[in-house]
């Protein structure tokens, strides 16, 4: 029985007319810039315009579309099978390996030359990249074709998300809530990171594939089902953000920042939340309030017709504006100079941006950023996370994901915000 | 208490010394080549050289050494403390945030022309690769300079490892091999592989956990601990050898191949058997042996001062001079045409070549391929897995992971591999 070949059966993921709309869209593209046709060769690119989910090694996979808009896959030998069932595209051509006698390379010379693909070749990378021990020649030193790059244009078509892609964004902030609830069950003074995030993953991972058996497919690289965990940012080491994981034990006093999330067809949402452990200090609850109220400015700012830049202006204003209510020393014993915006305020304690767009990848574009000018639309989904970092308390962040509505916001992660639900006993 | 400071404490982690030493040798490489200078954005190759691991986003970081030998991160401020930890280098410079104004490679341009790089600049990537939104010019279009790749250097840098370095994958050996005893021991008929897979690399981890402590960081991008599973290659998903994961549950008569590791500073290993649920038939222990047998053939012809195409062609000579006992179909209904290699003998049922080097990356060169003529060296070490895939019967594959000595090679998995030992009752 397989999913993708048998219409009729109950499906959430992206239908296979969603998957031809993606790719007419960039047939349009490659007509409009008089190319030839196109080579991607990046993994969420060919996801997005496919369905078929690959993990990328030295082995060279390529989605290829000519200016008639006849497609062809390309892969290993090894996974043929799978990019038949998973693409239903007539043309997959398959190389016997990789590096092989010749090089998969002259392969796709040949496939390209058959779809007349040469001169202008829109591509999102010149070759493929050199990764996992893989060595070849970049694309116009194979073709001697001029390669124009495309990823802005997919960039740009994957910010705005369909109906499909928000539902799936939806069922996937579902499972990130029963990982964060057990996370936070678990959690307890003289438990490790490790053992905590380990049993709540596990646990909210197999209530949802019990839950949505047939209907569930990963169609992740990395990951299956849900998972929370606290990446390391726990006490003083929250202050450093992506820090790596240790497996530290709680204690009371720490401060800690969680992060929870599911892949459902490839799909992502982002829910962090601070906890304290033990009854928080006067220091703590200020840093707190301070974050959250962040947080509820960019809310506000966040709509459509802003722009990016308007909503991250605004919650560095937030930080310029406010401070804390004693002399508190500023992180790293740096001297406050007031008239550099850098250590006005709360500023000392920022560290990033307010947000990003979040779907395939975890991190996407646009950003909420002062340097990203990107106008905001109906269908833009979002994580919006200010945080705050003093190194002697930790840090202090929330995220939630939401999708920009045609008047507003709608904030998808439903997991309480307040001090008072995220104090560990 | 930080490890990377207190060179006093017992350590496995690889020394600043023999970071060092590879840096120096990278040096070497650009004063040979008359290069002004190296920028490098690939993570594995910064792991390498400093010791720093990180997750690579939209936000840029990279590892410069001018011809001077003068080295320094390029970071966002987001990083600025944990480079600086795990670099101990002197210059680690922060840009505020990506995209921001002015662009994060301002910085960069800045940096590189203080530190007197420029003309010609060694290179493992024209700019940082358009990954999760970023966007940017590429390192010859900011700077004007003629861009020389350094990767094919790296990756031959890369092949031998140090004492160290086997040491690290000795003990990633180790907690695969419970990670791996565990999941035999869960699977069961009418047990689902996802439950098997999380109890199994749930309880490895935190037993690894436990017992190594404070000797113990993952450095890794996305895994910590041990893991072992089953990558969906169950019953006749076998025969698809990457396939991604479902909840399958076992039945009798299901053939499985499994895969296990661990991830020790960096550094994996790799373990996967061929189990088989119940009494086996007849064609699966014919399949089994072959299998195994061709396994033995690539560890005979695996010594140093052969070249990685020769094993490969002495596996491939198993494939074509092997048959089996009846005229058992081929695959798929190919028609069986003994004058051509791809259908002689065994080959209907090849899918990919014996192995590949294993280190910092789950897969990396050399590779044992009839195209790769790399001599195989003292100290490479190599995953060796052949396989044999029936689509009505499944995939049957083993992988170990061997060191080469000075004259010979060490199998450095010792899981079981006949099949008495890899039947599920």
């Amino acid at each position: 029985m397989s999913l993708s070949c048998n219409s009729s059966l109950t499906s959430i993921r992206i239908t296979s007319s969603e998957l031809q709309t993606r790719a007419g869209k960039l047939l349009e593209h490659v007509t409009e810039k008089r190319l030839s046709g196109v080579v991607l060769f990046d993994n969420y690119y060919i996801l997005y315009l496919t369905g078929f989910a690959f993990i990328p090694t030295e082995r060279p996979i390529a989605f290829l579309m000519n200016a008639r808009g006849e497609k062809a896959m390309f892969v290993p030998r090894l996974e043929r099978e799978h990019a038949v069932s998973e693409t239903g595209f007539e043309r997959v051509v398959d190389y016997v390996e990789y590096p092989c006698d010749p090089h998969p390379f002259q392969i796709l010379k040949k496939t390209l030359d058959s779809m007349g693909i040469s001169g202008d070749i829109g591509a999102d990378n010149d070759g493929y990249p050199w990764i996992y021990g893989y060595r070849g020649p970049s694309l116009s030193e194979l073709t001697g074709a001029n390669v124009i790059k495309v990823s802005a244009f997919l960039e740009d078509a994957m910010m705005i998300k369909s109906e499909a892609e928000v539902n799936l964004i939806r069922e996937s902030v579902k499972w990130g809530n029963l990982a964060h609830r057990l996370l936070q069950r678990y959690t307890k003074v003289g438990a490790t990171e490790t053992e905590v995030s380990l049993r709540a993953s596990h646990e909210a991972t197999l209530a949802m594939l019990d839950t949505l058996g047939p209907l569930y497919r990963s169609q992740s690289l990395f990951h299956e089902g849900a998972s929370a965990g606290y990446r390391g940012q726990i006490g003083r080491n929250a202050a450093i953000p992506h820090a790596l994981a240790n497996n530290i034990t709680f204690q009371a006093g720490d401060v800690l920042v969680t992060g929870a999330g599911a892949v459902v067809w490839g799909y992502t949402s982002e829910l962090e939340r601070t906890m304290v452990v033990g009854r928080p200090s006067e220091g703590q609850r200020e840093m707190f309030a301070h974050m959250k109220k962040a947080q509820e400015v960019a809310f506000d700012a966040l709509r459509p017709g802003a722009r990016c830049s308007d909503v991250d202006r605004a919650v560095r204003l937030y930080y310029e504006e406010n401070s804390l209510p004693v002399a508190s020393p500023a992180p790293g014993g740096q001297q406050r100079r007031e008239s550099d915006s850098d250590f006005r305020g709360l500023m000392p304690f920022w560290k990033h941006h307010t947000g990003h767009a979040i779907g395939l990848r975890m991190h996407e574009g646009p950003f909420l950023d002062v340097g990203d000018h990107t106008v905001i639309r109906p269908r833009m989904v979002f994580t919006v996370e200010p945080g705050f970092y003093a190194p002697d308390m930790g840090g202090f962040r929330h995220s939630d994901t939401l999708v920009v509505l045609d008047d507003g916001i709608e904030i998808l992660t439903y997991y309480p915000r307040e001090l008072e639900s995220l104090i560990i006993d």
